[in-house]
């Protein structure tokens, strides 16, 4: 069997319902659909979602609710009578709401959790209903009663192995199942949101949980591509990937998934599908624990992500004194950072880290500490980095593959301020100047993609 | 004033010995001479000082000393009668070395430190008597008179920073003075010889102390190449170098002096030049903090260093750990490792040590905790690598230095594990197979020194 989970914009309206009912029905080993909450169906449309956080603001505010309440019943009736689906499926849609609004806002986060949720929910009800009367014998499947048990405070539920058994019993049932994504519950029916990529993360765990064939992920775009489009005119598509891949790609940029979200499947040895709801019939990118050796291009993908800032650390003699390095890490890690590399040379070491993890405060504090605790000769941070990551599995093992990325950086007149190379098997990073982010994908991705020998 | 060093090979033999007084006698400004013992004349003969270590360890076993004490007189009075040294002279080290074989053994590392430094200093009272027979006005120094104060145990002697002040006063003497390398003296008199490079560091001790204008150092050698000349034959030479590029070079294999060795003179700013006692015309290789940039070549020398290993980790979502490089680094460090790099990807770290740091037991501990307190996917050790440098100032600003670099590598058919470069100023690194060493220096050396194109 396969899990269908499909995202916003692919259940925004009803003409984009339909097309998920089409997909459903073109291949009855699909089994049960993952839903989010109705996306945007152009661009300066707004998610139901940030429609119901709006709302459940205004309550905990003690503001009026009722246009904002109209606003998101609205939005779904608008669905309802696009698809011609029965008054009494918008009617409970409507209840719900109204309760939604009403409940106990004591503890903001519990109360802010379940009004989130509504936007899933309600869709997985009205497609429910879509199906069925599109001919299929599908129910709605409550997360609660599915047995998907989580823990952890709002807005971050973390799920517990045990939901992955209770999940397994969805094996069996005859019908279609609707589940709503990004929520869960904890055994004494709390409801808890999941972080970022919330719905991704419900279709992985469904999939692990059922030991699916395939899950697949409907979006709105064709495939991942090599480098990002808006950077790299018509770049050419990922057909195949390895989770490891997709997770190198993922932390440097690629918006497709959040990175974590496929965990629960990548764990279960899942494959996954990112497929497009518009276009279906394409090949799409599928990611798997291993490929298949001899993929045209010696790469996978070029990411590239920015705001990274550099501490550089200069002592003589450095490299004779035992624990320096674990000493410097260990002031980053009380300062509460979290770093990406650290670089080191004989006399220098360097910490690569998001600027983000840093404040004035923690940088002045940590360049003192490192001045007067280590004693080093010269200690400073320089901010403005961008990271470049050139992914492929067996990259390690490919002669030149790094000479060949250097060499392309290199003949754009572009200085490189740090290689990782060695450290990873399946990818090369750089880091650069921020201002030269995109010559250098453009110039790796001609050197890879565009030159007619390799 | 200018302290002028001379290595075992500029000293072991009487004619030898002439040309250093000839050297003397070139420039009134060489005022302190620093020596060694006598060092090997041809490739199979035996060094003074590994003869002092045979007799001293034949007098802690209680074996017979008089053939192997016999050895070294007999070498002293040869060169005694080469110069035709006054008997005086040769019955004073007779009698030393007779009284040193006499010594307490109760401290055996006590003893043999006072064996060992028999070579330089009574070398260092022949070449007195003979500048003096050569019409300077010269005198032995002892280390003692001197007050080259030192700390720490047997072998392993320690500068004290009050050696510096009093070693200053030196500068006032009317007299040459020959200065034995190789040991100092606790405040209570006990000898205490210096560890590897022992002599060299005599003397960048002593030209510190006196604030010299320049630290000779007379080897057998006419300058520092740019790489060594058993692999890339008779490579360039480098004419003028910064401490940090000498640093790095000596931490990969090149064997002029023990990088540690000239750091008394580094750390106050004295200028070092290496020089050939065959050929003292010759240009050398100076070495100062800074030198004037527009070298002919793009980078200054190449080094290797074999016998490297690398501990591989990998785990999913490492980089959201924090703590994670901390912790395993910690964990080296509690094996007694020093660690010399330790690279890093999204979901894997590596961590390059030299094998020598290494025990099966440490080894096999280390893999076991990793694995078992970090919780990793997978865990291995690889051995059998050699670390590349390649070094010159300014490097990290050159635009494509790092692109040659590869591309030569590449181009030569071999994989780089690792790359390095970011985190010195002053090299770029890479971690290949131990086997291919060789032809990386030449292939890189090629790159920059015989293409006729930058």
């Amino acid at each position: 069997m396969k899990v269908a989970k499909f995202g916003g914009t692919s259940v925004a309206s009803g003409g984009q319902i339909e097309k998920l009912t089409e997909i459903m029905q073109s291949d009855p080993s699909r089994r049960i659909v993952v839903v989010s909450a109705p996306g945007k169906r152009t661009d300066d449309d707004v998610k139901v979602t940030d429609m119901l956080i709006a709302l459940g603001e205004k309550r905990i505010k003690n503001q009026s609710t009722n246009d904002a309440l109209v606003h998101v019943i609205e939005r779904y009736r608008s669905i309802c009578a696009e698809l011609g689906i029965e008054e009494k499926v918008m009617a409970d849609i409507e209840a719900d709401l109204e309760a939604r609004v009403a409940f106990n806002t004591e503890d903001e986060g519990v109360f802010m959790d379940q009004m989130k949720a509504a936007g899933e929910d309600n869709n997985a009800k009205l497609i429910a209903a879509h199906l069925n009367q599109s001919g299929f014998d599908a129910r709605y499947m409550n997360p609660f009663d599915a047995g998907l048990y989580v823990d952890g405070e709002a807005g971050n539920a973390q799920v517990q192995s045990e939901a992955y058994e209770e999940l397994a019993k969805l094996k069996d049932e005859d019908k279609i199942l609707v589940f709503p994504g990004f929520f869960g519950y904890k055994r004494d029916g709390q409801l808890v949101t999941f972080p970022r990529g919330g719905s991704d993360i419900t279709g992985a765990i469904v999939a692990a949980g059922v030991n699916a064939e395939l899950y697949e992920n409907f979006t709105d775009v064709d495939s991942v591509c090599v480098a990002n489009p808006k950077v790299v005119d018509n770049p050419e598509e990922i057909t195949h990937m390895t989770y490891r891949e997709m997770r190198e790609l993922s932390y440097a940029g690629f918006t497709v998934f959040h990175d974590v979200a496929l965990v629960p499947a990548f764990r279960h040895g899942i494959p996954v599908s990112v497929k497009n709801t518009n276009n279906p019939e394409g090949e799409g990118t599928l990611i798997t624990a291993d490929r298949s050796k001899g993929n045209s291009y010696p790469i996978t993908g070029i990411a590239a992500d920015k705001g990274f800032s550099i501490v550089y650390v200069r002592k003589y003699l450095m490299n004779r004194e035992v624990g320096f390095g674990r000493r410097l890490l260990e002031m980053v890690e009380e300062e509460g950072i979290s770093f990406e590399h650290s670089p080191s040379g004989i006399d220098d070491i360097s910490v690569i880290l998001r600027t983000s993890e840093l404040s004035l405060d923690s940088e002045n504090r940590l360049l003192t500490r490192i001045q007067t605790e280590l004693d080093v000769d010269d200690t400073y941070i320089e901010h403005g980095f961008s990271m470049i990551m050139v992914v492929g599995e067996g990259m390690d093992e490919t002669v030149g593959l790094a000479a060949r990325a250097t060499d392309a950086i290199a003949k754009a007149g572009i200085n490189i301020e740090m290689i990782n190379q060695g450290s990873s098997e399946v990818s090369l990073s750089f880091a650069v100047k921020e201002r030269v982010t995109d010559e250098v994908i453009k110039a790796i991705y001609n050197e890879f993609y565009t030159k007619t020998t390799q």
